[in-house]
């Protein structure tokens, strides 16, 4: 069967999502087609909180509703083949759909790397974004004792503390020598750590997985030091590969980390065709390397700058480079970061400074569940530039995280936080006068 | 008795205290001394806080660690004149002490209206920075039934509630259609006024207050419209007014509305010395014209930057004008607010559309005691500049409208907004696909 659309956007998750509403909602006239292969689709960072938090994964589906009021058709299919030439796709069903704009975002998959032995025993789990999948592994993770959680980024450290909720025995291995340590400096990361510790966590670092160990199902896993630790499960959090096989077959350039290589309007080398979201390229905001985030927030970013762009380029419409904008929360402490950390920036050999200052997020500080606030900044010595901050604190701390990002995205600096205003309360804040972002900023302009 | 010092700084609130600790920490060699009529300072947005989630006004202490560890030296001690030709302060006790810079930071007091008849029966109380003062009054109200509070900005809100908070009936009255109408627009001022209704406080807008009646105490309070409401006490929220005798009677200039004139250093016309605080003069930070904001924030910014500049003035320590960034909560909704309101922005003759949202501030939306949040934006029609904000949601509005201050802060507008990255977290925030504040963004440039 052929059907023709003006755009076809393939991918319902967070990319996916937000390309196809921008689409439709910024070119009225257009039709608009999302195909996707999942009859539901999961909210991709809240699947973590099914395994303790949420009762199941039906509590963590996105809704149809926005694509729908708006008008954008939704087709549950998958598509096999892209012809560039031609400007048509073919699905699974058999149909035959021509685009005049197409957006890939077929997202990313979990890693299960070739090289370790036992991967396809039973009882080892990977977290992809299935709800059919993952209301299996909810139910059978429920059943065991022990589980070996391998990775601790923040979909294993997120992972581990829900599963320790539901009463199971859960060991983090990390083969650096912190959680998180992709994206926190150690000063934050073992905050962290002690934490995740506290709450029953077994957490291991500096050990590698070697091997799943078992009969037909797993019994242990080896690490790198010799360990051996028993367990009954094992999920592995070992990061996520990008979605690139339609687009590679299709003949779209690919990157050599793996990723669908976008300009900064997210326009592939083939005409008319965009990609976004984690199977699209990265370059970081501050080194324009090549980087491989994968963020829902960053997703969206991209699947808006796609679309806006789908019809109508705009110089002020560009993508300028991805900010890495985390957090993360452990019972009621949560950890963000945004842009470079103090060892990104040495690594990169970046000319910098730094600030900290720990305080409390509220005034008088025995008010409405205070906490620990601290807030440090990564500080270009040669501009006194924002290059990056991290946060611990409160559950205010995820959107003190955004304050971070817009101090980067606005390359605002040093000057400009010393002579800023803020806003307080006594309920919500930390106090104006000892506001931990400020005083960070005095600690670092005493630096520079 | 004759002393000398390099840098004296009158008042001991939020402004004082941060002029004498940016003073001291920049300029470590210098002398700075911190003279105040307090022996125990009030932290000021903690006041309305003392009459109900604090025990006391000894929970609202400002602490002088962070002055005295510096090696800031404090004086309880009242000045009673300023020779700014011979550069040397008199007090009550009889010191006079020299200085080669000066920082007035003299605050502000309630506003207490010379033409309201029965401003001075028994049980008539304003809310000053005094907390001898305060203990009497937190006492005697806790005995009384009814209070009535006249003036329902942000310190008259938050005492009504906070009254309620002890079973004591509440009016709260004010003479603007809405409560917080100064503050915020009325879409966003209804549904604060509806949640103190719900509370238990009675809300009367629209009549302002005539007189104070009663035989020695108050027994009524008599409004506007005719109305008479008994009463067993009166507190008088009805603003506040800058302390500047003192100034003025030393020959500093002081403005059409009663504030010390500054430039953008917060210099005085008097040699040598600053003024910064709720005294000192404010200019809107979109209109350029003479406001009367006054926000322990504001306070705070301010005064580093006097500091900053005592002895070595600096092009990029500016003060570039007063954004009022407030927020406050009503039980576990917060509100916020930065910049223009729709209101302001429409009387001011600014050429501007807004844009609106509302979602929820986690995802998926059953997480983690989920609030709505809501997020309204005031946009320059001519350049996308974003001139405002406001918020509503849960206890992370707060910081959220400080991301609204930075955007204003950072000269940020709706293109910058559109192709922006954020961070969310299930647990912390909004979905990255329906982040208020995107969301907002792209139903303003709708309206472009």
């Amino acid at each position: 069967m052929k059907e023709k659309t003006d755009v076809l956007v393939i991918g319902g998750s967070a990319a996916g999502l937000v390309a196809a509403m921008t689409a439709k909602s910024n070119y009225k006239d257009k039709k608009v087609v999302l195909i996707r292969k999942e009859e539901k689709v999961m909210i991709p960072c809240g699947i973590p909180y099914i395994f303790g938090t949420l009762e199941s994964s039906d509590s963590n589906i996105l809704p149809d509703g926005g694509l729908l009021n708006l008008g954008v058709e939704i087709k549950v299919d998958t598509v096999t083949a892209i012809n560039t030439e031609d400007k048509i796709c073919k699905t699974a069903s058999g149909l035959e759909i021509a685009y005049d704009r197409l957006v890939i975002a077929t997202g990313s998959q979990p890693s299960k790397p070739d090289w370790l032995k036992g991967k396809d025993l039973e009882n080892v789990f990977t977290i992809p974004k299935d709800n059919k999948y993952l209301d299996v592994i909810t139910e059978k993770l429920s059943t065991f004792k022990n589980v070996a959680v391998i990775g601790a980024g923040f979909i294993g450290v997120e992972m581990s503390d829900e599963l320790n909720k539901r009463d199971i025995k859960v060991s983090l291995i990390e083969k650096e020598p912190h959680i998180l340590a992709l994206a926190f400096d150690e000063d934050i990361a073992v905050d962290a750590e002690q934490l995740l510790r506290d709450r029953g966590v077994e957490v291991i670092t500096g050990a590698s997985i070697k091997e799943i160990q078992g009969k037909g199902k797993v019994s242990s896993v080896l690490l790198s030091d010799g360990r051996v630790l028993e367990t009954d499960a094992v999920v592995l959090s070992m990061g996520y590969l990008p979605n690139v096989t339609l687009a590679k077959e299709s003949g779209i350039h690919i990157n050599e980390k793996g990723f669908i290589i976008v300009d900064e309007f997210l326009r592939t080398n083939a005409k008319d065709v965009f990609a976004a979201g984690d199977c699209a390229e990265k370059r970081d905001f501050a080194t324009s390397k090549l980087a491989t985030t994968m963020l829902a927030s960053t997703a969206c970013a991209e699947a808006r700058v796609a679309a806006l762009n789908l019809y109508k380029i705009s110089t002020v419409r560009k993508f300028k480079g991805t900010i890495g904008i985390y957090s993360t929360c452990i019972g009621d402490t949560a950890f963000g970061v945004a842009g470079l950390t103090e060892e990104a920036a040495s690594k990169e050999g970046f000319n910098f400074v730094t600030g900290k200052f720990t305080g409390v997020d509220r005034h008088p500080g025995k008010l409405n569940n205070p906490h620990k606030q601290c807030v440090k900044l990564i500080v270009s010595k040669e501009c006194g530039r924002i290059l990056g901050g991290s946060v611990i604190g409160g559950m205010s701390a995820g959107e003190l995280t955004n304050v971070l990002g817009f101090l980067i995205q606005g390359s605002m600096s040093i000057a400009d936080l010393l002579v800023a205003q803020i806003g307080t309360q006594p309920m919500l804040t930390a106090s104006p006068a000892a506001y931990p972002l400020i005083k960070a900023a005095e600690a670092a302009a005493k630096n520079l």
